[in-house]
């Protein structure tokens, strides 16, 4: 079984080297911006300034035959399964990033805290659970 | 840009069918196994029972044309963007579900709780962060 996915918006940011990149959000994330496809903006509406949602990203400089790692890159600690870890580099490299949303034009969203690469694709967006 | 997925593992549940899956896991999920592809297996080592995981689902019976929905399918709601909701059906329809393992096996997770369909595949699973 083969799935195929199309992004539905791309990240603006000033983060452009993977060395500089936080691994974490609440790790010095930055504000970036989400530009929805023009396809896209329809589905949009309802979103609100001030509520939390998830992006799912696909990490596109992400190696995808890791399997598994060494935790957070620190080589004294034992390798770890992917699945066991939040390493970018995994088979299926989709990132999971709950952000705010601070201001909302017609086709961009200002988010906060966000870690990762300018240019990366955006593959979903949904609100975030509120328990 | 075209992205391609390959499942790493498949649900085995009792839920058969689209109209009786809870809407989300704490609205009445269930225990579900999550059977890894062989080739995966190693990505496993460091999950540990009592954890908990984000598993990320491909939603195979959405509808990948809906733009915007009716909040929890009721039509006395105004519709609102796919991306303002929690909908299965949206462009990519990728599901986040966060998880408890109850038991390890050699390519078994049993976890609870869980609302999707027997047979889903299974593109990624993460650790949950803890905050």
């Amino acid at each position: 079984m083969e799935i195929t996915l199309s992004p539905i918006a791309y990240i603006n940011s000033t983060l452009n080297d993977k060395k500089e990149c936080p691994k974490q959000g609440h790790e010095g994330g930055i504000e970036a911006q989400v530009i929805i496809e023009p396809e896209y903006l329809d589905a949009m509406k309802g979103l609100k300034e001030g509520s939390e949602i998830i992006l799912l990203t696909w990490l596109h400089k992400a190696d995808r035959t890791c399997l598994e790692v060494h935790p957070r890159g620190d080589s004294s600690r034992p390798k770890r399964g992917v699945f066991a870890t939040r390493s970018p580099d995994r088979p299926n490299p989709i990132g999971v990033h709950k952000v705010t949303i601070k201001k909302i034009t017609e086709n961009t969203l200002t988010v906060y805290p966000l870690e990762t690469l300018d240019g990366t694709p955006i593959v979903d967006i949904k609100v975030a659970m509120r328990k």
